[in-house]
């Protein structure tokens, strides 16, 4: 007789989701490891992993927090800046009873105040803290934000792609739909209202309602700032359609060229004034993942709520509250990244060297990657790496017959053959399940013979010489494949 | 036009559930506290925030793992002792990055091979890391399994009452049913297999299929250690009935008692044999939050699989990975508290000193606590401070008008006049909606003209002279009430 925790007896939802960033790709490589094979991951963004060192003073600040005992010990000061003791203490003073205690469920309220703080400053308009939640990462927070949105499968949720796989695999875990929305790439990435307008027509088409849309700005895995002209563009559309915009801008310090800013949907928002700025519902979040911090194993984030009402951010409390409480390591994180060394402060000088000499090295890597990718002939690369590669008719087949995406056969190559593991870009265009209408990359002709086959998602944190090198290798061990048309014609770097 | 985030447009689940520990009382006690009111939490263990110091060599070690830099630093022995700072660099190699970096979604490997070494030790039969996945606190585990089992309303999770409201949250939450079983007071808190069965045939009646069962052992809110013959009983039990056995043993270094140690579900079940050891499905769980740690803020966690197979493992590895990986410097605390130093260790003494310091003083207020109440006349007390509280009619009359709960508004009043915030026993013996059949204590004539109203779940860090003279007080402010009844026939302490 078969079990409650038996496969086929699990929570279908559970079974349904597909978790890209840790889908066959990841797994395989997991046991190539296992093997004893060295294995370098970029199916996410884990720049610590790939040997980026942690910013000093924030790392002072939390040791200092975790053994509060050194406060009081007279050799602190040969070890520690004076000004990362003094963080330390108001820290600790902001809790009762240090980083071993639950604190809110919804964070520490001086260290929401400071993240108030911190938007006031970005975007020029106040912040209540009390609509700032602390979270384990964005990750968690934004499956809070869907768990409350998401009320069955005729509820939809438009997301971009190509589009981080968290939306696809937490909209399916919780039951709703995906309604997917493309981003145009000769537009530098941008987004067509007109399109918007027809994906959700499309969906109500299908008997589902849109109820939310996100959007990942600056973007993943496609790198481009939206235009201020273009976010009001969106605020728009969401308050016409009745959508609550949830601004996923955990990218928001990886800017990695000078023409276009990093603007919050907040300001934009905001900016446009009433009646629109006090009705569009909008949740918006931030890590400390990301940027030049790159504290990913920390799991430090928030979210912040613009016009929703008190009921609501009651129950959304609530349900935070089931779990007691975020990481408190983790808010201190926050804390930190939102309020850095000021001028004047003994670590300031090294806090700004530390931080402008990471952002420097990944933007000088992001240009890198792209322009080597470009010069490659059948392969096309906007910012981030997500580059577009051709493949020939009879590779295609050969991956047909394995009954594998064609991308996904290529990524698993390049896998065995180079220890890189790197995540097919049909993964993450084309996992909204249930809808039979998408485009399929694997069957759009762009020049024949040639086949776009999805994309490799790789990092900024690759030699891109040695990732060219490795794709042109994993080719040649293509067995069955026309591999001289490979080498010949798509991957001679 | 109402918006997606408005209050009626959420997610019912999300509304539905109830969660008492940070409920009407906790809201208001924030509010008290905002006001500038001195409020003393006692609605969750939270052991540092009233006072408890952390144990210092984890703490060291941390502070090391945090600031990797300072291992170089000549001045580091002067204020770290060695076998810390030995300590740190074994954690630190056994991530990729340090604690800035995602670990695997199941978390750290080294770790998780502590945990397991740990568990044989414990109960002498290994334990594979493999089947051992750390998480933020044993809370998102107990979701993590919970959503891999509920599919929907006709699926029936079997929870003790008195219950820690995670459980009945989280059920709320995900869809399913809170099918109650109840504990026996007069039997040391043990269960009863024929009321087991009961439960199950009336859920069975109601179209629900009971699919697990929880046990909380030890006991919270009740304190009990479940014998070896009842935990036989209850695997038999969840064997013949087909149920996965969850087994919430967060408490197992809190025994306050020499008579019953704590003995581990996976234990008795090893210890039965075939075929029912290699056959009922189990899932444990622990914390660094409670024992002598209480560790809360940290975060830290694991869950052990028994005879899950590796298709459902796969499953829950896959939905683990959604949020990338659970905070690592928890996973450290873990490692730590699972194998802490050991004799001829430069901090053994030390460890061991405080630890047991920590443990007897928990000890011995949860004995003057139980004592204190015991003594009050109306008043009944098992172990950890659960204490049963009768009123009068009048007293019972008077909440019914303000459509409250006796011990809701009982647990209220106290909060107003002392600050003590308490959670009603109501909410977490009664929140199990939709049971039209259960009994409600409130109603239930124990020796006329009283009645048992619930309890106030208290906790072990509050002197309970300060309580007991706290709880006539509140009472003395009850306006509308029999207040002199009250004062003398129920609070005299
Ligand atoms: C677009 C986007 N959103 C959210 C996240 C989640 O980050 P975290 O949960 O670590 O904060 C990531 C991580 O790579 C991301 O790329
Ligand atoms: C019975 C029980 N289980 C689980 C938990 C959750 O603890 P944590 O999530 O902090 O590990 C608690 C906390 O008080 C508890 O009492």
């Amino acid at each position: 007789m078969s079990k409650p925790l038996d496969y086929e007896n699990l929570n279908e939802n559970v079974k349904k989701c597909q978790y890209a960033v840790r889908g066959e790709l990841y797994l395989r490589a997991s046991e190539l490891q296992k093997e004893g094979k060295k294995i370098i991951f970029t199916n996410v963004g884990n720049p610590h992993a790939l040997g980026q060192k942690p910013l000093t003073f924030p790392r002072q600040v939390i040791a200092l927090c975790q053994a509060p005992f050194l406060l009081d010990d007279p050799n602190v000061g040969l070890i520690f800046p004076a000004d990362a003791i003094a963080r330390a203490k108001q820290f600790l003073a902001m809790t009762s009873g240090g980083l071993g205690a639950y604190s809110d469920s919804r964070g520490i309220p001086g260290v929401r105040k400071e993240v108030a703080e911190f938007i006031e400053r970005r975007d020029g308009y106040p912040s209540d803290p009390e609509l700032i939640f602390l979270t384990d990462g964005a990750s968690k927070g934004v499956m809070q934000i869907l768990n409350s949105v998401i009320r069955g499968p005729s509820d939809g949720i438009l997301v971009p792609v190509p589009q981080y796989p968290l939306y696809s695999a937490s909209i399916q875990l919780l039951g709703g739909s995906l309604v997917p929305y493309f981003l145009e790439e000769t537009a530098n990435w941008g987004l067509d209202i007109n399109d918007l307008r027809q994906s959700v027509a499309q969906a109500r088409f299908k008997g589902i309602t849109v109820r939310a849309m996100v959007i990942i700005n600056p973007g993943n895995p496609t790198g481009q700032c939206l235009s201020v002209a273009n976010l009001k563009q969106i605020i728009q559309f969401c308050h016409q359609e009745n959508l609550v915009l949830l601004g996923d801008e955990v990218y928001q310090q990886n800017i990695y060229q000078d023409e276009r800013p990093f603007i919050s949907a907040r300001k934009v928002l905001l900016d446009m004034g009433p009646p629109i700025s006090k009705e569009l519902q909008l949740v918006s979040f931030h890590t400390v993942s990301k940027g030049y911090w790159g504290e990913c194993g920390q799991r430090g984030g928030y979210f912040e709520m613009t016009n929703i009402p008190p009921k609501a951010v009651e129950e959304i409390y609530k349900v935070a509250s089931i779990s007691l409480s975020p990481n408190v390591p983790g808010q201190i994180f926050m804390g930190l990244m939102v309020n850095p060394p000021k001028p004047g402060d003994i670590s300031y000088d090294q806090y700004v060297r530390e931080s402008k000499g990471i952002l420097e090295s990944l933007r000088r890597r992001a240009h890198m990657m792209t322009d080597g990718f470009n010069s490659c002939r059948n392969v096309v690369c906007a910012m981030y790496s997500f580059p577009q590669i051709r493949l020939p008719p009879r590779a295609i087949e050969a991956a047909n017959k394995l009954g594998k995406a064609p991308d996904v056969l290529y990524c698993l190559r390049l896998l065995e053959a180079t220890g890189i593991s790197t995540v097919p870009g049909s993964d993450i265009e084309l996992d909204y399940h249930g809808d039979e209408d998408a485009t399929d990359p694997g069957e759009k002709i762009v020049n024949p013979p040639w086949y776009v086959v999805g994309r490799v998602f790789t990092d900024k944190f690759i030699n891109p010489k040695s990732l060219s090198d490795a794709m042109g290798k994993a080719w040649r061990l293509g067995e069955g494949m026309a591999v001289r048309e490979l080498e010949n014609n798509v991957f001679i770097f």
